[in-house]
Parts: structure tokens; C-alpha cells; sequence
């Protein structure tokens, strides 16, 4: 059994004990056994009424192996971290004030007092990005970091590109859909980007980028003509978070910038994150997805719940691939379906036309404007797209097309996919 | 000391051996006890001659702590891992035939001798995908696995389609660039793309995806035609490994695609990979980099040996950002330069661009066809890009535009970046 004690229940907090109401974590032995609040009484209805305390004295007074941090803020999160890590407690935060504030002070309590700080929810959300920059491309020498890390801002610059509006009404639009807080300072005057910039730059680099040290622009004056002149030139206008190493030092800024569009950056819409980190043995390696919300942030907690259950409490046997863990379910093609796009040279022009018609329910023939294409392609031959086919069906429809007289050979049956 | 015995040193053994020459291999206290090579005289003259041995029993009597398999193959690389797991050692392996065919097996044998048994480089060469799926993303519940996970088909394809060249002509290119082997049947019939698709669907569905379940197709039978009608219809010809677990069980297929231009692996060029995994809690989250190569793949291997060092071999000062471990550079941006972007509105035209032409050595001024804005700027501005800044002397320049008697006011000063 792993006890969790959770500090804060708000909008990440209750994602935490959602995700951790699951059968695989009860499996995995985790249970939340205290969940701290301000409020109790605002909390009281709720499946997991009977864990509520509003003393921290109560959380650090049980036997709680580790302490969840999701209040955010510093005060009393800060205060609270410390207190776990000094009574040898294991500690998971969301918290990127702290982290970037705190992190390397907190980091050395945790290690003299034998537990572990992991904070995977602190930058990027739901993308893992913390561990694969610390651990998994821990054999590099890191060069660079470029990133799009705040959902608000980027989908601020978003709407003002596909829109033309101002930016004081894409602000507007950013709150109303709940992207955007009521005072959106620290986003959009480039802080929380700054923050997570700092914990990067600083794992990346191994030393100590103070966010205060890095040089921070909003896009409070970014302005419909810029959006439409970048867009003239080729390019889009990003928040970028961006770190470099060289001889020279270390530089650190969060700035507005025109971004080439071939860029990778630069078709990141909305409120995704994506980030690019350059090493110099694995080159450009770059993460992207949801970077908030509740599910995605607590999905960064839970996960490193999981780390510290599976390297630091002894819980061996939650290898990946372990056949003692598998399910035992099979690869089965059936009931699966797919659209495809299928080319054949007919002998008879009409007839075979017929004869499609007669094996596909939904389809539609593609009659190629030749000054289109790319390429010309053989005018003898019909393309078509069938919708829907399952695959248990396709052979045998291919089958009979080859085997009618309409028709002199297939040439290609290829299957569709596309993001929908 | 972490004392490290390699199996194999061909392009990706020498890729390890050289960064675990590193100055920061040696800090951390890995070091290289054994080589095994088929062919000792091959390798004499190495700086690493000394440690070579063609004999996998010297390997197994020295007292090492993880054991390194980079050859490749089943055989005799099976037997090799199976003996030194069997034997207490821990190990880390680049070798997706092997962890397609047996991961269950041996993942079973290292839980059953307390060590372990990574395989980061099986898939996806440098980039991070096997650890981030099966830790960091282990709260959810995975549904789908989609990924472009093959450089050398992908190569071809792309080279088909920005050329229009036909399938043989682009293999050759392929084997002419070393971007294909002389028998390339296991990267274009599809083979590989589907032993990485077993391992990751097997992580992520927790279930054994076993390899010969898979449905596989291969690009050899895409045409130049396909090609140039796909792009036609909006469409890019892919080879996509592809995954899906529903109530109707698991789907797994590798099989050359159209897919959309807007879907995001459609972008994926050349011999690089991208993996999209869809969680229900995280959404998608995507992977980018180079999927092969001997520094990218070598890295992986290296990564994983840190993580047997920090989580395994009790090496706790490790984790990152703690201050003991830290470097002492601090953030400096003297010595950065930057292009701007920059809009002004002049009081007299001419007298402001004379003033630009003085304060900017290299600049270019942006004159708009207004037929071709997305939304209609002011007219009355000038737009112009300086290059090469020092981030030091922009604010000075800006403040001397601003105090110009032809200068109204300055509209913009962003700063430009792009992929180059």
C-alpha cells in the first residue's frame, strides 16, 4: 500500500484523486489517504468527504510515503514541501512558482533527507518533458531549448493570426473560453513562460537559471498589423521560451517573435505546448500536446506517482512488458474498417465503372484536373475512393474487381487516415 | 564505478563507447570493463584495444554491472541476454528484433533476478518514447498508437514526392545516400516499422502484441502515380504503424497511408520519425527526432544506463536541478544578436528611412502589396527588418529612432526566428 497525501483540491487536485480512483492505481496498491483544503465545509459532499482536513499538521502526522503538492503559489506551498521533504517524505508538485523559485533548495533537502522532489506537472502539462530531458537524454550536451509553454498566449496569438482581430479582443475571447484567467498577467506578460523556461534551462544546462535573470516580453503589444505583416513575410508571431549554451554563456529570453513557417513551432495552434530540445548527440527532439488542463496536468502528477512507487518504494514488479502484468488480449482485425483509395486499368471503361458501383456501397470516383497535378498520371485508368470498407471485406472485393472482364488489373489499393 | 561490459561494437557500440568517454560519463562513474566483437583484429588498433575479448565467458566472470547488447539480431544476442540477466546483471539493449520476438520472456527473467532489462533505443532511435510511455504516461489508458517509426521508407517516400520519382529510383538513392541497406527487405516491406510497432503497442496496451499478429504491408507496390493523385486530393502517402485498443480488442497494422496534410505525421520528412500516443487523460502527445543513427541511438542506450545508475545501482545524487551537481553559469545575453522586425510611423517618410539607413548597418525595407495581406495594414508606417543586432545596442537604437525628429512614434520592434 502506498499512502498519498494531497495537498489541494482544486481543478488539478481533483483530476489527481479522479485518476487515482482507477482500477490500475488501486491494483498498484496507491490510495490517497488525506486531502488538505482551506475549506472544508466547500469540499463536504464529495466521494472522498471523509479524507478532508484542513491541518497540514494531519497530513505530516500520518504515515504518508508522498506528499502531492497542488495548490500552486509559494505560500504556504513552499513552507509545506519543505516540511514533507524534512520528515522524509517523497514529494510530487505542480508547481512551477516553486519549482522555479525553490527548486534547487528543495531538490537538496530531498536528496540529504533520502526522498525524492519530482515535479513532471510544473512544465508542458500532460507532455512528458521534465524526465526524458533529465533522464532519458541525460547522455547529451544540451545546446538549446525553444518553446511554446503557455496555452493562453499562444492561443491568443492564435485567434489574432486565423481571425485578424486585435489582440484586446482575442484576450476577451481567451477568458470567455476559460482559457484565459480574469487578471492574465503572468501569462501574457510572458512570467509563466519565463518560470518554466527556468526549470528547463536549468536541468538542460545543469546549472542555475534564475527567472529573474531572463529577459521577458509580453505580447500585450503585439497588434493586428504585425500579425498581418509576419503573415505578408512568411512567418508566424509565437511566444517563444528560448535557452542557448555556448562558449559565450547562457542566454534566456521570452520574447514575441516572427517564427519562419516551415518552423516546427510554428504550426502549434491554440493551447497546445510543444517544445524543442537540441543535444548534441541525439540532435532536435521535440515534444508536443496539451500543456493544462485538468486531465493532462494531473496525468504529469499521477505519472510521477507512479516513478517513485516503481525506483523508490521497492514496487519492483511494474516493469513495462513484464509478462506477470499482461493482459491477455489478442491483435484482431475484425471489426475494423477503413477508407481506401483504389486505382485499376480497366478494359472496358464503363463496364468496370459498373462494376464498382455493384462491390462499393459508398464511394466516389477522383477525375484528377490534369493541370494539377504534380505529375501527369496514365489517363487510362479509373481512381476511385471506397468509404468504410472493413477489412475483413477488402480482400474478397479486390478479389472479384481482378476477376471481372471490365477490368485489366488493380493498380493500387491503399488505405486512408488523416486526423478527423 | 558502474562498471559496464558492451556487447558488439559496431556503429552503434562506437557510438556508446564515445559517449561514454565523456567527461560526464567519468563524473557519474561509468566505465567500460569489456568489449565483446566477433573479430578482434578488426578493432585492435581502437583506443579501446585493451579491453576488447571475443569471448562472451570473460564478460560473464568479471564483475560487471550492466551489460550493453548492440549487436543486433536474435543470434546469438538472445542467448547473450538471457545469460547475463540470468547471472544478476542488469541490461540495456538497442535490439527491437529481440524485444519484439522475446521482451516478455526476459522482462520475466529480470524481475525474477531483481534486475532490469531497458530497451529506450529499440524504438525511435534518439528520441524518448519507450520510457515516457511507460512512465510518464502510465495513468492512462492508452488508445491508439500512431507513428511514422521507419527513417529509410520514409526517406523514399519523401524523395518520391517532392521529386515524382519512381519507387526503384528512390531506393537507390536511398542505398546510395546509407540511408537503406544493400538488402533493404526488412525496413521497406515493413517488417521494422511493425517489430517497433509490437513493442510499443505491448507498453501501452499492457498487453503481448506479438509481432507476427501484426497485419503488414510494404511500400514496394507505391507508385509515382499514388504519389502525385494523393497530393492531388490533399494527401501525403505515408508507411504509418498504427495500433488501436477498443471494446472490440486491439487492431495493429503497418501499411503505406494517405494521410491528411493537415494531420501532423504528414509533415514528418525525410529519415526522421514522430510517434503520436492518444491517452484519455493527456490527449495526444507527440514525439519528434531522428529515429536512427549512431550518436541519436547511442544516446538512448546512454540514457538508459543513467537510469539504471540513478534508480538501480543506488547513485541517488543525480536527480536534477540539485545544487550540489550544479554548474556555475549564470544567464548573460551580452554577446547575442537578434534580426528585428521593426514598424515606425514617421512624421516625414524619406528624413525617417535616412535615419533607419544611419542607425541600422544592415536592413531591408518591407514594401506590402496590399493585394495580398490578409487583413489591410495602416499605410502610413514603414516596415523594415535589421539584421544581426547585438541584443545589447537594440534598446540604445530603438530610444535614437524614437527621439528623431522624423519619427512619430515606434510601432513594433519584434525579434525574428526561424529553423535554419
Amino acid at each position: 500500500m502506498v499512502k498519498i497525501g494531497l495537498l489541494g483540491c482544486g481543478t488539478i487536485g481533483s483530476g489527481v484523486v479522479e485518476l487515482l480512483g482507477r482500477e490500475s492505481c488501486h491494483r498498484n496498491g496507491l490510495s490517497i489517504e488525506k486531502i488538505l483544503v482551506r475549506n472544508l465545509s466547500k469540499h463536504n459532499n464529495r466521494p472522498y468527504g471523509c479524507k478532508l482536513t484542513n491541518s497540514f499538521e494531519d497530513i505530516l502526522k500520518s504515515d504518508i510515503d508522498i506528499v502531492v503538492e497542488v495548490m500552486g503559489g509559494i505560500d504556504p506551498a513552499y513552507f509545506y514541501v519543505k516540511q514533507s521533504l524534512l520528515k522524509g517524505r517523497h514529494v510530487v508538485t505542480a508547481n512551477k512558482d516553486l519549482i522555479a523559485k525553490f527548486g534547487n533548495e528543495l531538490q537538496k533537502i530531498a536528496r540529504q533527507n533520502g526522498v525524492r522532489l519530482l515535479f513532471e506537472a510544473s512544465v508542458g502539462g500532460g507532455i512528458p518533458i521534465i524526465k526524458p530531458l533529465s533522464e532519458s537524454l541525460a547522455a547529451n550536451s544540451i545546446s538549446e531549448i525553444r518553446g511554446i509553454v503557455n496555452g493562453t498566449t499562444n492561443f491568443i496569438l492564435s485567434r489574432m493570426g486565423s481571425s485578424g482581430m486585435a489582440y484586446e479582443a482575442a484576450l476577451k475571447e481567451a477568458q470567455q473560453s476559460g482559457y484565459a484567467e480574469a487578471n492574465p498577467e503572468s501569462d501574457v506578460m510572458g512570467f509563466d513562460s519565463a518560470r518554466k523556461l527556468a526549470i528547463l534551462s536549468s536541468i538542460a544546462f545543469r546549472c542555475s537559471v534564475d527567472y529573474e535573470d531572463i529577459y521577458i516580453e509580453g505580447i500585450n503589444n503585439v497588434s493586428a498589423d504585425d500579425i498581418s505583416l509576419a503573415k505578408y513575410l512568411g512567418y508566424s508571431i509565437k511566444l517563444l521560451a528560448l535557452s542557448r549554451r555556448s562558449e559565450k554563456g547562457i542566454m534566456a529570453r521570452v520574447a514575441p517573435v516572427l517564427l519562419k513557417n516551415t518552423d516546427p513551432l510554428a504550426g502549434v495552434a491554440d493551447v497546445y505546448n510543444s517544445i524543442i530540445v537540441k543535444g548534441d548527440a541525439v540532435g532536435d527532439v521535440l515534444f508536443f500536446g496539451q500543456g493544462a488542463g485538468k486531465l493532462p496536468t494531473a496525468s504529469a502528477v499521477v505519472g510521477d506517482i507512479f516513478d517513485i512507487v516503481r525506483h523508490s518504494l521497492g514496487n519492483r514488479n511494474k516493469e513495462c512488458f513484464d509478462a506477470e502484468e499482461l493482459l491477455s488480449e489478442k491483435v484482431d482485425m475484425e471489426g475494423c474498417s477503413a477508407d481506401f483509395f483504389i486505382r485499376i486499368k480497366p478494359r472496358s471503361r464503363v463496364e468496370a465503372m459498373n462494376k464498382i458501383a455493384g462491390l462499393f456501397e459508398r464511394f466516389e470516383f477522383v477525375f484528377p484536373d490534369r493541370a494539377k497535378l504534380q505529375k501527369p498520371v496514365d489517363p487510362n485508368q479509373i481512381v476511385f475512393i471506397a468509404y468504410n470498407i472493413p477489412e475483413v471485406d477488402i480482400d474478397e472485393k479486390i478479389k472479384s474487381l481482378k476477376a471481372a472482364d471490365a477490368v485489366d488489373s488493380v493498380l493500387s489499393v491503399l488505405r486512408i487516415e488523416g486526423d478527423d
